[in-house]
């Protein structure tokens, strides 16, 4: 953990625990309560003849001998004017009920993310006092079953997606939620602008704090804002497939259950394995390039990685999800390059077209701003051997060739140099590359200096750095997506390839998203001898990552590969401020459930 | 385990590891003889003016500071007659070399399965006799590149799949395999009957034991078979997401770290997470259904399961990948049961017509007949609102009202009557169905009478009576594809529905492949009372899944779903005898690595 990562400290945390313990048995005495009020209210007072019409249903019947006809349903979202005087059966949740007297109710269904007003009032034969009571007495997120009659209304119904309304003729309760829930899901979906907006005009509007979320995930997932995060979340993982598909490469699953201590450091998760020592694989690392090993060529494999850091910052988790990308090379680590190019264009693209209604649901309670790629206009799914490609391979050359002129230069100041910018055709940077080396220089004299971020040449980019790095970025070329390559020898991880003209420096580079790292790859070595003597270098006992380099002593063709967090891209692709919103159950060193 | 599972016991497993031990270090020093000797024949015994042509590229070289030119390489499956006279440049391994006299030497290059013979003969000016020495040296399995001019030979060449010759003029070695390798390929890639004949022919030939390929298996890995199973590993993969995507069905990443005991018993892998006990989840159960209680309405997901059981056999693995769907239903666990079999049909007509030449590559090596699922024509992404559709699902009705009828006349023999078999479009089942019930009386009688296996009424079937079952269906009806469903409950977990006219049974259905159960399934439980009952009386401490049963509480949709393992859908699919061969690295009680 960077000591500028830190947003809090165990000891806050154990303290918020245990304030959260008392607040959940406060809220459990009050649910009781309110269920039991509840419960007395709807005790039948009266035989009504037309009790068929509504009531809760029993478990029994919710599986009926007979197979229902799916047909017979109507999705909530489908509900519009064309319906007009027909009969539908629709299914949701009763978001609010309102009672307008004895004799009428109102219920807003809701049914993934669309709603519509069903209008209950009573009728002879049809409706009675009753139902409009039990309807009324209905707890919010109950889940429903509503048939009813379509009916257009002659003015705008406000606060519902549809624009008719269902005059009820049955409602059944298929499952009651609890009279007092522990979030309310308009508070759940409200944004900071709105409470900010209340508070000055006088109103205190109820905040929903991102711990008590987590602690009630199930509802907190069902606002539209979350709703949109979890499909970007699946998009993402399915455009990543397609893309490397594609492109010929086989979807591979290595074990997370692996000997001695994975990529070596403290930060791994032991267990004990039917009597062996184990740990969880902090990556798919070892295994995937044993499989380029085993001819397997290009491999992608998308799973779960453990690290047991003590980190409690926006951006880390003990758990989440890896996108790893394995591939043989000919000669330079910028073929992989070109492919982490290619794909998150096609991924950015991907989204910015198809998941506009998503990305706004967010944006209401989240706002941010569209992540900037000026640049060249590539099809996602077409090839790089064109005019744009050449050029931003010829922009890629010349930077690497700046940088290196000026490795004799070594100061305080020279780690920008040395780290040059590269950047792919969203960038807009091609020609301007070499600028970007210049720029770099009294870059690096800002952090020193204005930032007060003492940046060591050969050691890695804190929080800070980083953040900084990508102000000077957009600021020079209007792009928030760019990758930094040639990090120093030190501080990567074993398996990387030295420089060749220089070994305190590596074939590896990060690609950053508004100033934070994404990704992080690099061509790995493929010498047996060397890759020991590395790992060696790196304090890791050998013999117990023997498989591996001994995968190398059977002919290793030159290969490398990167890593993505799935969480931080669709954080950082939506301007998020919390890794926790982008994980459905995250696990930190603090929270291990729900 | 069941006892019938057991292949091999504990001890068995700890002696072949230290065998193995013993054998692994001979192979060491004969590896290292082999080198030094190898070393000793490759020193440049005079200057060659024709150096240039050929020799082991130094690392620095791997990462010239220029790019390579990507479109210069040819890959080997793409050369063919009409690059006759052509200059190609391609690379791959050395897969044999054999020199004739010193003036010639050939070497067949192998890459992703698609092999070329390459002719190197001493020409002035461009191959020297050092180089024909040097490539007749080369030890298998080597990286190589290779420039020469393709040439159609007048007779087929026997042992290539491409049916031209490159005429070396440069060859380079870019990574050196040991001279000695632990397996041979062409031994990996031999199969029984091969052995076999040879033996009768008074030939002894290698046979390389599951054992020995999972120690080496980078090496295993490369055979035709291993490259035909993990592509279709693949494949199978890419279409149940790109079949649940376009049924709406959203992907999900869930917690592989929990809380507590995952879904209770002693199966479980145990660990510290930072103070607090936890454990790797046995499946994504308790989580893809708090995702459907999250309005997430139908849920996937393809992610590590744990299983910490003392299994042996040829289908448990304490690590392996689970297919998991989740999804809400309006009344009858039939709707699950519906996805499952399209979901099905799709995956195995897709393999057949798309993967014929992978599935041909293992049947070269482990023969079997394709998976027989004679039946109703159904388009693999078409609807089953067809007549196909309403046919099976009116047999399926059938053959629930005929089991019921039934329920009464419990015996000895009743199990199989209780447990009815209902068959989807694949099976030609359809208006056969409510034979099979009839046909299970003798059929269960069968197990206790003749096959000697007793079975339980409301117990499990194990592994016999399962495959007992496998035969009986095949004969009758046809087909190796098939579902048992209303499984006894007392051999579920608590999670499943039991059945709302007769709790002793459960809305719960296993499907096989070839008599192995590869999916388990079922109706849950939503109603959190119930919930909180069932696992109670299955062990279970409520307060350690609490969360999970909390997300009932605030409106649960009724839902159901089913868990599939990749390895065995691979497995049945191809007939092959043990799960070990279609999983990359498979961890087992005794194999942790590599």
């Amino acid at each position: 953990m960077e000591p500028g990562d830190e947003e809090s400290s165990k000891t806050i945390g154990k303290k918020a625990a245990k304030k959260e313990a008392a607040k959940q048995e406060k809220l459990r005495r009050r649910q009781a309560a309110a269920l039991a009020s509840a419960a007395s209210s709807l005790t039948v007072e009266e035989e009504d003849p037309l009790a068929a019409n509504y009531g809760n249903v029993p478990l029994v019947d919710l599986q009926s001998n007979e197979e229902a006809d799916l047909s017979e349903w109507t999705r909530v979202g489908d509900l519009n004017e064309g319906l007009k005087d027909k009969t539908v059966l629709i299914s949701g949740r009763a978001q609010t009920t309102r009672a307008v007297g004895k004799n009428m109710a109102f219920v807003v269904v809701r049914q993934k993310g669309f709603t519509v007003q069903c209008v209950v009032t009573v009728q002879p034969e049809v409706v009675s006092r009753q139902m409009v009571k039990f309807v009324a007495a209905l707890s919010r997120e109950s889940i429903i079953e509503v048939q009813g009659v379509i009916s257009v209304p002659s003015v705008p119904i406000k606060g519902t997606t549809q624009q008719v309304e269902v005059q009820v003729r049955k409602l059944h309760c298929i499952s009651k939620a609890l009279p007092t829930l522990p979030i309310n899901l308009e508070d759940a979906a409200r944004s900071e602008k709105e409470i900010e907006e209340a508070l000055q005009a006088g109103e205190q509007l109820v905040r929903v704090n991102q711990d008590t979320r987590l602690n009630y995930r199930v509802l907190d997932m069902r606002t539209p804002a979350n709703q949109g995060i979890f499909h970007i979340q699946s998009q993402i993982g399915s455009i990543f497939r397609t893309f490397l598909k594609s492109e010929d490469f086989r979807e591979i699953h290595t074990p997370k259950l692996i000997a001695g201590s994975s990529e070596g450091g403290s930060a791994v998760f032991k267990l004990d394995y039917k009597g062996q020592a184990a740990c969880l694989a902090q990556s798919p690392q070892l295994h995937k390039q044993m499989a380029i090993c085993g001819d397997f060529e290009r491999v992608f494999e998308i799973g779960p990685v453990f690290r047991a850091e003590d980190s409690y910052t926006h951006r880390h988790l003990c758990e989440f999800v890896g996108l790893d990308v394995e591939m043989e090379i000919k000669r330079h680590y910028f073929e992989v390059m070109d492919i982490v190019d290619r794909l998150f264009v096609s991924i950015f693209d991907y989204l910015n077209e198809n998941c506009k209604k998503e990305l706004e649901a967010i944006r209401r309670q989240y706002p941010f701003e569209p992540l900037k790629e000026a640049g060249v206009e590539v099809h996602p799914h077409g090839d790089l051997n064109t005019e744009a490609g050449k050029e931003v391979k010829l922009a890629a050359k010349r930077v690497m060739c700046e940088s290196k002129k000026e490795i004799g230069a070594a100061s305080s100041t020279v780690m920008a140099l040395n780290w040059c910018t590269w950047a792919g055709p969203t960038s807009g940077i091609r020609a301007d590359a070499q600028q970007l080396v210049s720029e770099l220089i009294p870059n690096n004299a800002f952090f020193v200096q204005e930032a007060g971020v003492e940046v060591d040449p050969f050691g890695d980019l804190n929080t800070e750095a980083e953040r900084k790095l990508g102000q000077l970025v957009l600021e020079k070329y209007g792009t928030e997506f760019y990758i930094l390559h040639r990090y120093p020898l030190a501080v990567r991880p074993f398996y990387p390839k030295p420089c060749y003209e220089d070994a305190k420096y590596s074939n590896s580079f990060d690609v950053f998203i508004r100033g934070e790292e994404i990704i992080s790859g690099a061509q790995r070595i493929h010498v047996p001898e060397l890759l020991e003597e590395r790992a060696k270098a790196c304090g890791i006992d050998v013999n117990t990552i023997s498989t591996y380099i001994d995968a190398f002593r059977y002919g290793a063709p030159p290969h490398g590969g990167f890593g993505v967090g799935l969480e931080r891209v669709v954080m950082l692709f939506c301007g998020l401020n919390n890794i926790r919103k982008t994980s459905l159950f995250p696990r930190d060193p603090l929270r291990l459930a729900p």
